[in-house]
């Protein structure tokens, strides 16, 4: 069995419903991945440990989404020189304003890059991962340039609504 | 000479300035305090070797102040069940509505006590820590009522300025 | 009958549901408690009477929720050097954004704790109340580093969701 | 010498310079006030006892100006029916918006008046305060008609700037 | 039958559940009031026509609800000197925060009175409206005190939840 | 002497730096335009003649500036048919956000056309008008073109700063 | 058949609903129009196709609606010097924010014409491209104008709700 | 001469200072890189052209930086399958809150990996694009894991300022 390229980390079991769809564009590029809910406030040693062993374990890119005062994905970058996408989850009062500045505004020195708030932005996070993956993978290149092309596609179809 | 009992972090060398308000109120009440640069971002095993051994050094509340993306208090506070204090610093772009929401909006479970960005959110900081030390020591928490009279005092001198 | 340590304080009725999540966690400690609705707008000087007296009342920490123009916790900090913990109320129209802020941005030398809005902060408050009375308080402190490694553990049982 | 019939009130010496315009359009009308600094936060018992005589002290109209958590509008509201006006006074970090909301979002029973931030707010909380005593007062009332008219003047003196 | 003393205006019929909040409060005080749909952009004469022609109309206080580009408030106190207090209706993107900052943000010189987003602003409008006429009307004054008295009362009925 | 063809209305004489670029717009473009200081607060009815006289007088377009509770636009597009481009002024504390709510977020029925907060607002204003005047202007419509052209030659001269 | 004088652009079938306002009042004004689905991020080059060709082929004015990061009508006024008015879509998080700040805060040089966030923005999209046409078309001018005085009329007819 | 591998693009020469901090950056770490202007709203024919042959042209990585409605990093993620880093500037009204949201809330198919507002996001949108160059390159990555070293090592440096 082959080992996961991409990690999906979520800081609460509430997000998964939102992170699914970043397992689902990658198990439709067959690209393999872990899931795990690990969470920089309650088990904040498991998120160092996994983050400090990622690299060694042939995870390539890690996805992390979290809601709130979003610390994953920042704790995370924080452990790894890994590429860390974080996917700020919508939140129930501020809608994910507040995940969005948590995951965004990291200091100068460590990077986390961040998608869109929700399900577009869990999605996108493993469409990213894949064009990281990607840079050196001439067939997953292709791959990508279909699906962009299949995207278009499925707008053209549509697209005349009136004339 | 006194072992610490307050700990003011912060995660920069320039939230200094902003977080010696914290510092200053506490030698004018006498307490003794240790003062720290933790980077969560750049030092992450120091903050949680920090965090994990105040208990141990005599440490009874940890004040922490970020700015931005600011996990500090809250990685701080998911390693220790001391009370952890949050000081949002004030940022250039968001003004600190960044570093406020990344410090209260918190996950149940693990509280962070945010204070107002800025300058008074670090004075205010180091108050709080007394109140909360108050409420084991009388002598203090005398010494802050006499405190906060003294602030009533200031505002009623120049109460009047037309009548 | 145990003198209640911990006080909880609401601005309205209709904010019971989010505080009762601050009982909830006390009952769990088994630590004592009153709970009240004052309204710093509405009964001020009951408020005022209340916040004067609370120290000699036993009472250690003070929990005050509220939504909009949120100046309970505010108002009780004016009138007492206990800590207090305030918790935004969710609102209709701005969703706590005006609770946060009128609760969080306090002037310097009277603070107040926010945690974050809704019922989450409401958990928070309670079991911040209880990391202040741990400090003076060795089998409270006990008790809550048992919680905490709780909460990693029901994190870690469903943590790997795919490996 | 007449007894004031506006009161300015503001929260802390440092809104003086903004609290200035209220004043001089209240000279400007020859309408007698008293103006003193008073804080919800450092001197609560003053604001109580300061609002619950105003009425028998002549007072009509209360202008209360603050910043941040600006709790003293409301404070002041909750202890006299007399009309509250609140001036929003600008913030370091949030501009404003934090005063603006502490003072508007007030519950339904306690209304607050709520001018806009700054400067243009204080001076038209004067002009508000005069339209106020101008509906018991047919001369205040003609000379708030004459002033209005002064300003269109003004505006179309310098109307036609290229034709 | 008694000429009104208050209008109560608004931008859209759709206005009218939050609006009647106010109507309800003058009634109970049994204060006679007119109710109207007039807009600042679809009616913008009539607006004009009303404003200027209230005070005559022995009109005392004017409320005026919109949601928005709320301008109805602010173009009622273009024409008039009266009192003008302004309810910003809760819109549906932005939750009223457009209309909040439409009706509040006034220019020096024309001042509206600015109440809470929504349901609570339009039953504090009314308040505040019977606030201005008591600063004339004794009975009135009295009646308003009473009324707080029983708010206050309300409260302590349902205040201690524990004890 | 050719009849202005766009009218440039500010509120007030302060927003004039910022409309000056509107008209800087129309001069290299040989359009001709009048300029006049007009308030929808301060001189509702000079905006109103203003307005219902302005096709008549053969203004095609009008660009209208105001800051804060902007209702200047609004108000003017109340009482025309003729397309109104509203540009939000930048204000000292809420820098234009309130200006840009006020403006853009009109009712169905009456549209303003939002540009940026600004002096980019203000040209593009001037731009927008140009190019409404060239759906019926061919030569007019040509020179926009090569002033589109020139605007691509000018980034392209300084395009690669390092190869 | 007439060729379509106005085009309905929007980034996503999911915008139709949002947008079909705008064709319903092309329709009331029997002006011809064509509706399109074409995405500024999946179909770029279809998007350039059509607004480089779009001023051949008779249209006078795009309306163009999209949420988000909503780069759509940028990206058609980047290609076209014909006016482009832009549509916020309301979105599921920010509620439209987003998509206004993408709308409206275009550089200067390339204007883009934002309307109010969601359904009433699309209805007024329509009303403003028809008072573009209607400045070289005195029919249609007189069209707008009797379709403003029925607006009155509708409100008139519900105005007075109490006298 | 080396073939540049990452491309720094972006909207205005006006960006240039923030940009430069991507650059620096990766000369820090000797990897080529190209930098131009390219504006997808005055030059949108080069984005197109430069974003399809990017892959082609060796490129492995795009950094965008653009500010207001920074449609940049979404136009040029539209035209390639390179992973493109999207750098909001920091506006003068607005503080970059509007280029934030106009580069991170893309629509699902066309990521964008966001980096902090201003230079510290350029910064970091340059360890990104190293991160992911690192994926496929060792000695790459060995130099990374370096540099955090050296960025832990400094804040260590200085991290005792009272004990």
């Amino acid at each position: 069995m082959k080992k996961p390229r991409v990690a999906i980390i979520m800081g609460s079991k509430s997000d998964l419903e939102t992170m699914q769809e970043a397992a689902k564009i990658l198990e439709k590029f067959k690209v393999s991945y872990e899931m795990r809910v690990l969470s920089a406030h309650r088990t904040p040693n498991d998120v160092a440990k996994f983050a400090e062993s990622a690299k060694n374990n042939n995870i390539k890119v890690i996805i992390a989404g979290a809601g709130g005062a979003a610390a994953l994905a920042g704790v995370i970058a924080a452990h790894t020189t890994l590429p860390v996408i974080g996917v700020p989850i919508e939140t129930k009062s501020l809608k994910g304003l507040d995940s969005l500045l948590s995951t965004v505004q990291m200091p100068s020195g460590i990077p986390v890059a961040s998608m869109a708030i929700g399900s577009s932005g869990a999605k996108n996070a493993a469409i990213f991962a894949l064009e990281i993956l990607a840079t050196a993978d001439k067939s997953l290149s292709k791959k990508l340039e279909r699906f962009k092309k299949d995207l278009a596609r499925e707008v053209r179809k549509i697209s005349v609504i009136k004339k």
